[in-house]
């Protein structure tokens, strides 16, 4: 029997680290002879496109090198199946590639998408008395799936993000002037890793001084109050707001800015506060778009993170072969002291079509920052540091 | 005796290295008793404003903590003194602060408006028959100052810049459709530090296709063609260009940005880029902004950076126990194969007013993008990778 495995949706740093995790685990069954890729995710199969990993992954070198690099070493795609009524043409055809194949079980390492996939799919095998598994692992930087205790590749994005934090301070205190430092972070609905940025007060950083998550309503007017009181006592002031916020009314703030940038450009509003500072406080003032990195910035991957994202691809193996179908693996959290986690799999129609957000007691009463509670959630997903291999200076890839 | 060392200026990565080698250098020779910091720069001796190090930095902790902690540890300024005949008062004053704490050599880390404080300062010592030795300690990520081979900080910003650009690559060659990525990065007049994002190419990237230096001209018609070449036989382009780049003719694209962004803010050319290939070329387009983290992102320092960071601090305290004042530290590169340099001084007249631009030789006809030779030159500066000690996942860091 063979395994086909594939990744879909936005990158993480961690994503080869579950593809890795699939592939070792697979391998360490008798019963798999072949452990295929598919390309660009369910399209490598709907196209026939698949590659032999046996090969590619043979050394003990080429799983480390996969094991650091960020990004989806066998790419990926936003493809989502129609329904079985509307296209049995489409499953009957991801049929056949299986069995011309001789595959056994799929593993598809995504987010929502992904998992829709994974349902669909394993829904019609059933119906047709079709033996093939199909199993979701669960990636995303978010943070935002339900039931698992966090998902593989937040952890190296918080850590990424509490990095820079960190460093943008040092940075931001140099001067003996007043000013303003906004550092916009991802996360279009949920809060999860703009709540990473004020991890920093672990290490005794008095910044980020204000955090504003998407989970409680934002005002202008207030984050203008909220920027002059802590002018009273401090010359810089750091913040840290998620793309995500959403500004409250145009009345707010005149300019037309906010129209054009807090609700039309998710990704302006670092720039849109920075104005408001600049004509309502005066003061210097500079906003910072974290952007990119923070999905693929993978050398600074937590290492807790990438053995966990190893372990979901592992369990979801485990799974497969043990006659389970239509799942998504989780990772449950079984100890805050010492950190302890184990590895299981639920419905993944528990996990779909619900978005866990950052809880409102774990954001203060003012609703521009986080609790302590937060950060003891947090601070685990981040310990730990890959060793990284380099070549001239830089980490060394894998591509295939 | 004792002596005095101040920072100033943008910060560094590094920095806070040339800060230890100072210290270290200074503690070594027995004539020196106490080594003073001046904070925010020469505004810590105007106001007599001067901290002992010997305490903070006791232990071995301390400074390998220092020697990992980004930006200014003494804190910065941004203070151009006035000349001897309009402020006499003010350089009597810096005497007779320095004479009060038996201050026997001064060092400046910085950049230009420092190497400027310290010719004045050394030139006003030696019009009076003051014995005060003032040395320069050169620090810039822009690589842009005369005589010396490199300065400290350019090798970790460098680092930083092809780390990123590699893991931006891997991130952007996931999907299989046509994209744009325009990654803007650091330097106003001088195309060092972007030349560093064609890095990638040593180990086997083909991105970025395209490198825009502001050492030549940039015209928007040439930009479009240029991605429109490149997309005939790639789906994905990747684009680095300086912030300094110059746009030609408002003629060349009439919607306004050019003159919004092009010009009136440096720090935009990027996003202007992002608008000309949205509606010139209509595939999907992002454009990323480097911004701070590449002054400051410690965590992925280059380990050749901090030794030579270190050692031009060291190199101006043996220079000044021997009797020289008014020069900088410099590094001079000895070899290539191995990589060898070693530190001598010059007067610090000789690196100030004139800038060092990357050779037009360096940059291809077409002027998009850098030569070999250019690789070959900032190459060794990025090796090595400093162990970071870290507190709850992150960096743990040195504060006064």
């Amino acid at each position: 029997m063979n395994v086909v495995v594939a990744q879909s949706g936005g990158p993480t740093s961690v994503i080869n680290a579950s593809l890795l995790g699939v592939y070792r685990q697979a391998k360490a069954w008798d019963a798999v002879d072949t452990v295929y890729g598919s390309l660009n995710g369910i399209e490598g199969i709907l196209n026939d496109n698949l590659v032999s990993l046996n090969e590619a992954l043979a050394t003990d070198e080429t799983m480390a090198l996969l094991r650091q690099t960020p990004s989806a070493a066998l790419r990926s795609c936003r493809h989502k199946l129609p329904s079985y009524e509307q296209s049995p043409e489409v499953y009957e055809n991801i049929r056949r590639t299986l069995e011309k194949h001789d595959i056994g079980a799929f593993f598809y390492i995504g987010g929502n998408d992904s998992m829709d996939t994974v349902h669909k799919l394993s829904a019609y095998f059933s119906l047709v008395d079709c033996p093939i598994r199909v199993m979701g692992v669960p990636k995303t930087i978010d943070n935002d799936l339900m039931v698992t205790d966090h998902t593989p590749g937040y952890g190296s994005a918080a850590k990424f993000v509490a990095t820079t934090m960190r460093e943008i301070i040092r940075d931001c205190t140099v001067y003996d002037l007043n000013s303003v430092t906004i550092v916009e972070i991802m996360g279009r609905d949920t809060g999860w890793l703009t709540a990473a940025a004020a991890l920093p007060r672990l290490n005794g950083d008095t910044a980020p001084h204000l955090v504003y998550l998407p989970e409680v309503p934002f005002s202008v007017d207030a984050f203008v109050e909220d920027i002059q009181r802590i002018q009273r006592y401090s010359r810089t002031v750091v913040v840290a707001v998620s793309e995500g916020v959403e500004i409250d009314t145009l009345g707010d703030y005149q300019s037309g800015k906010v129209d054009n940038f807090g609700h039309k450009y998710l990704s302006g509003i670092g720039k849109c506060l920075e104005d408001v500072v600049r004509e309502r406080i005066g003061c210097k003032v500079r906003s910072i778009e974290l952007n990119l990195p923070q999905r693929c910035a993978a050398h600074v991957s937590s290492l807790t993170d990438v053995e966990e994202a190893e372990g979901v691809g592992a369990a979801a193996v485990r799974a497969a072969m043990q006659g389970v179908t239509g799942h998504m693996a989780i990772i449950r959290r079984v100890g805050d002291t010492p950190y302890r986690v184990d590895f299981d799999h639920i419905p993944v129609s528990q996990a779909a079509n619900a978005v866990k957000y950052v809880p409102r007691e774990w954001i203060n009463e003012q609703g521009n920052n986080v609790t302590e509670e937060a950060l003891t959630y947090i601070r685990p997903l981040i310990l730990g540091e890959l060793p990284v291999i380099t070549e001239n200076g830089m980490p060394k890839h894998f591509t295939l």
